[in-house]
């Protein structure tokens, strides 16, 4: 808890969304600037969320019996280059290690921008039979991808956090069933625990992973009206298997490469959060994933400091036996500074006791998202407690709802959405031919590009927004991160 | 779960070491080698090793207020230099980033070997007065030490897992006052979760952590007779928040700089635990850090197949329950081959179901530490498991601590203490003046060194075993990995 140092917010969200976004991570005390530009500080509060999303997802993976594992940081040059595409793709932002001690190391290692490379190498040495598949391995750890351009903490972050899961199977129909479970799990654990709305689809072939067969993903909407990737999967199919030498004897005796999925959440969901959610007091945070969940504080006088003080801890214990409680007893600050302060940091719920709620057997219960307050009795605070907070989470998934969906439109021609994008920003649902060469030329004459194309849709009536040609696909089209 | 390929143990622990402990790790699928050396990947039975340690730590730092947060692995350069011991200490074992994508970076990067100099320059910025003290950090990470001398999985890994926790207080007094805490949830978590004994004391000002004023450890005694060190413990004082000017405002209105603690258990305890309780039959896991608890395997023949293989099933669903349960199903090996490859891979308990077990409501329990074979009743199968399982904790715990008592010695002179360490090897407890230079010299006619000094003692009677002046303290004594 910090002193009276902690400075209030002065950016506006509507305004000067970059400045609101630095502001709101670097007061609400998330984040902090490290000192290599682009890595971040996760400070406790910003931690807890991340340990939440963890916790959740983790969860929901063993249950498909995915088990953890951990692989070493580095990548030798050599095993990076094994799979062409692959290393193509990362290779402009690896960063290398090339000296130790005092010592010039006779092959660069790369910090892993992602693990395949390593893990596929070793993973060959553990299969042989279709009795060994599939093999579900996941990893929760830290990976470099060193972005020249604008990092932003959680958003672009040089450093990030992440879980990169790589499954084996014997036959592609089994390695495709899971891309539903996988993408189930992400939206899940963003839309209960993040109150996060996205758009799940798949990628074009230009934005797939860098050595995946097909990747699908989850795009969010930031407040300034672009777009960002949410957790991805990726079908690999035999890509890697056939670079790594991944291969079993099957059920007939014959000898196959298995089938290969990879898929990932990372901390830049908190970011898309903490943008989507904040307001221009500060920071709000969904209750399942706040460091802080309810804060109680007393407001006394003089003479009655004992008996409310007594109260308030009295109350911040039993709300503390299911719910994440802190009890903010320090004197030297005034009731509103201690309400700035926690509404800064985007504690959803405030409980204020003071001597006429004393009197009253009751508490005031404030909400952190509306500001709503209201009466509870002493006796049904802790259930009142949590159905705010019950509520609280899913007012704010469905306010990020609604603002997703008056930021989607249609655009039925090329001058629509240039100037939809120019004017208004937000998605656009455009159909398209589905060739390259139209989704470059709209990248270039709108500065957006394709996100993803939702799943399960049939073969779109209509043309091609660019060329004219019959349309293949409805697209999700924006400007992004 | 792998296929006929397990290989079983040839080397013997008590003919070599060493290449019994590589079979151990390897064969029994804890870990593996990575593609660099000296970075190892742990299996999913590893890393279910290390998540039980961590599960268990990270509960106990929670109850004294300790918060995870997570900082950068790159540290520049001119930080790393800024406490000028710190750097001396790791800077020949640290790997530098020097290029990005495709340019040379300005200023090298360090991986971080440990991470103060990189937090503390940023909580700098957190603290301004006594009101924001004690501030617990802590971190779950990733660090790099590029040792040049035998990497051995586990044991001496150029990448290895930990926590490092990072603490200030406003007073001596209550930094001090942490020690024992923090030694204490130590001591307890790998006599509790991984069955290990070891000396808890103080190391002399040669061996202390790299800019700490007194630094305190746990030792372990292994198989081959050498000494390793365990969790550690450094009272830093004011060093690093006078390097790093971390200042804070007394309630006098005062400037003062904090006083600073930093603690450690890495993974190098689970190689500890491996080459303790494994045997020649292969690796022998505590209870409560296996990742299966219990496996469950069914003995059919043609006829009774199905009956058993039903009751063999409800047998671990109930056990499933509440323990880490495995039913091996597998119909293409014999009982015997999976009785191997489970001893191999250590799991504590097994339960054997046969069709007499199945006429007489029994099954057999097998513990993996002794080999005893145990008929119970299938009516209360769950609670007798669970007893055992408690069971082969403890005795794990005793077999190793009447080891390290047998392999405890007294030297009353320097002639006692070379042949000892020669021909038994061992610990042995010696009078030590206090001075460098005695250490420095037994260490040279020894080949050993001082772990530790035990805590609380007084000032012992009896004379330097080196150079005969009065005695300041007792000390462990061993050769070390």
């Amino acid at each position: 808890m910090s002193s009276p140092k902690t400075e209030g917010m002065t950016a506006k969200k509507s305004e000067n969304f970059d400045e609101w976004y630095t502001q709101v991570i670097l007061r609400s005390e998330i984040a902090d600037y490290g000192p290599v530009s682009g890595c971040m500080v996760f400070r406790p509060s910003g931690y807890a969320l991340w340990e939440s999303v963890q916790k959740a997802t983790d969860a929901e993976f063993r249950k498909l019996g995915v088990q953890n594992t951990y692989f070493p940081l580095f990548i030798p040059e050599r095993l990076l280059k094994k799979e062409a595409e692959h290393v193509e793709g990362f290779s402009p932002e690896v960063a290398w290690v090339t000296e130790a001690g005092n010592s010039k190391l006779e092959e660069r290692l790369a910090i892993r921008p992602t693990s395949e490379t390593v893990m596929y190498e070793v993973v060959s040495r553990w299969i042989r039979s279709w009795r060994d598949l599939p093999l579900k391995l996941n990893q929760w750890n830290n990976v470099v991808r060193w972005e020249f351009s604008h990092p932003t903490p959680f958003l672009r972050s040089r450093e990030f956090l992440w879980n990169e899961g790589h499954t084996l199977f014997a036959t592609k129909e089994a390695a495709d069933d899971e891309k539903d479970e996988i993408l189930g799990i992400y939206k899940m654990v963003t839309e209960e625990y993040l109150s996060l709305p996205g758009y799940v689809g798949r990628k074009t072939d230009q934005e797939k992973f860098a050595g995946a067969e097909a990747s699908y993903s989850i795009e969010y909407l930031l407040p300034d009206g672009k777009a960002i990737q949410g957790p991805d999967f990726h079908s690999d199919g035999q890509r890697f298997s056939k670079a790594f030498e991944i291969v079993f004897v099957d059920e007939k005796g014959e000898k196959q490469f298995a089938w290969q999925n990879t898929w990932a959440i990372s901390t830049r969901v908190l970011g898309v959060m903490l943008a989507v959610h904040g307001d221009d007091r500060g920071a709000v945070l969904p209750p399942m994933v706040a460091q802080t969940q309810v804060v109680v504080v007393p407001i006394v006088n003089d003479e009655n400091k004992e008996e409310v003080l007594a109260e308030a801890r009295k109350v911040a214990e039993r709300l503390g036996a299911s719910l994440r409680v802190r009890l903010d007893e320090r004197d030297h600050l005034t009731p509103g500074r201690k309400f700035n302060e926690w509404e800064l940091k985007g504690v959803p719920l405030r409980v204020e006791i003071g001597p006429r709620d004393l009197k009253a057997s009751q508490a005031v219960l404030v909400r952190r998202d509306s500001g709503t307050k209201r009466s509870v009795k002493l006796s049904e605070i802790v259930g009142e407690a949590k159905m705010e907070l019950d509520e609280i989470g899913k007012a704010l998934f469905q306010k990020a709802k609604g603002f997703l969906a008056e930021n989607t439109r249609e655009a039925s021609s090329l001058r629509e959405l240039e100037s939809g994008l120019k004017e208004k920003g937000g998605i656009y649902r455009i159909l398209w031919c589905g060739r390259k060469d139209c989704e470059d030329d709209l990248r270039k004459s709108t500065g957006g590009k394709i996100l993803n194309m939702p799943l399960g849709q049939g073969t779109p009536k209509g043309r091609c927004i660019f060329c004219g040609e019959p349309a293949k696909t409805v697209a999700n089209f924006a400007k992004s991160y």
